[in-house]
């Protein structure tokens, strides 16, 4: 099933979302209205504005005040992708070169804050403290995260907590402020919006174990990159921490550094798939998955909460 | 005269806020935390909290209110200060080694990050949609400015107006910024909080000029950094900028980059010394300083408004 055809009921505000996204980049002349409309364009699945509107459907749903929630989260994402491709020195996103690839890390930067920049402009037109407060926390913790993977790298000896920490700050935190913002925006009962928060938690974890699953099973052309990437740039993700476990497997992944050749990587990739880590990688993200869909049984019966349990499916299963 | 005797009147409000800086950067552990206070220990003139906290003398002064926007100010400089280390490859700054030097550009971005996050978290302490507003269009303008900043670089051929716009964006934005943000957060009447804007730009293009000149004027030890490095930088300031009128100067200025050596460098400051450049740079600081001093005598006359008039002064004129 396409993702697309799972949301026709929220599609007129998605195009909608888009179309401010994409005017907000093109309001900006030069260079950085260049690289922001060269990232928008390289498209994304616009995960964390399908989870603004669809959590805003369990208050008051007013699109003319959910919007600027649900822009600000994607600009937000877009930043920190822009400034994670600096710290993963990463040349490939999505099939197209990175902003600090075909620009500079210094202008990639300059990209991001002014991404952050942007989407705050968008988060200051609505008039609620307490989403302010979420947005910045969870920006601060993110912003934490980041140095942390920064000092994970090539350490093969973390613990299975610290990866779990590093993802949730990563990925699952924007996702779980996301459902938070949409439902606090619209006024929903905070019990509700604790729920949904707690939802997204969950499914942003299994949707980061899934993509970190994908960097050995996908193929480059699925990808947008080559596969294996991840380990190349020294990020130890939850399938080469289970391959560990595998004392052979171990030598090759803990061989592993930057400068580690197209075929000797072949080799570690196939040596990893071979082990069970693929397969108990995705157990967990299982486990996180059904966790999010039982959260969403205590959420109010609508068309919104149907819709979250088969987004919730459709990016935790994901095969690309 | 020494700027801490001059606003012995805030001092213990200034003291509380150096209090509240200290204690946000010591909160986070490891590397991050590590790299917050080596910036926050290297000092600087914590001018942007004495401009919120005077500016909130005009409205209903109460600082466990005004403190938020006050600590928010300085972290956000404090943040555009790491990141323009990255952007002009700066090794030392006030007298000691920059983030990005001592640990990596990579680093430095995300330091800045986490300085950006948490100055975001304190302005969420405050229930002001307008100062929201504020803060995020300023912001974003300071991102447009570091981007010309790096398209302009040693580009020998920009108008006046180029180096006006981009010094505005640097430095007297935040300032502006900080006046008008003081001001809001006491419930000052708008009108005055206009003024103050315009005086924070005002005084903020004549405090760049002069660090600009300073540049060249200045000793090493006085800087903290080589005289010259704005230009070997390829910074084309203002001083550089009317030494470009004289023929023979301009072939010297426009040899210059980043390789230039220590002796060939003093060559081209001693000339541009010759030329008439410093005084007509400090004729047009002075012209700011006036503009600013002007619009002070249409507030409200107080104590807040005398120490705004002597500070100006002092940034203004100051020779380190």
């Amino acid at each position: 099933m396409k993702l697309k055809a799972m949301y026709s009921f929220l599609s007129d505000d998605l195009a909608a979302v888009e179309e401010e996204l994409e005017r907000t980049v093109r309001s900006e002349y030069g260079p950085l209205g260049e690289a922001a409309l060269h990232l928008l364009q390289a498209g994304g699945k616009r995960i964390r504005p399908v989870f603004v509107l669809l959590s805003a459907r369990f208050g008051h749903y007013d699109f003319e005040r959910i919007k600027h929630v649900a822009v600000a989260l994607e600009l937000i994402h877009m930043a920190s992708l822009v400034h994670d491709d600096v710290i993963d020195d990463a040349d490939v996103r999505r099939g197209r070169p990175t902003i600090k690839a075909r620009w500079s890390n210094r202008f990639a930067m300059y990209t991001g804050d002014y991404l952050f920049a942007r989407s705050l402009e968008r988060m200051a037109e609505l008039d609620s403290p307490r989403a302010h407060q979420v947005l910045a926390k969870t920006i601060v913790e993110v912003c934490r995260g980041e140095i942390e993977q920064i000092k994970d790298k090539y350490r093969f000896d973390q613990p299975l907590r610290t990866y779990l920490r590093r993802i949730r700050r990563k990925t699952a935190l924007l996702i779980a402020a996301s459902c938070q913002l949409g439902a606090l925006a619209a006024g929903a009962p905070e019990a509700v919006a604790n729920r949904l928060y707690w939802f997204g938690h969950y499914v942003g974890m299994s949707f980061q174990i899934t993509d970190d699953i994908l960097d050995f099973t996908g193929t480059e052309e699925q990808l947008g990159k080559p596969a294996g990437s991840d380990l190349q740039q020294g990020n130890v993700t939850l399938p080469v921490l289970y391959a560990l476990c595998d004392e052979q497997v171990r030598a090759k992944i803990t061989a592993v550094n930057a400068d580690t050749d197209v075929e000797e990587m072949a080799a570690v990739l196939a040596a990893i798939k071979q082990t069970d880590a693929i397969e108990r990688s995705y157990a967990l993200s299982d486990r996180y998955l059904e966790k999010a869909l039982r959260l969403l049984n205590e959420l109010p019966a609508n068309e919104a909460r149907t819709l979250l349990h088969d987004l919730a499916l459709y990016i935790g299963k994901r095969d690309y």
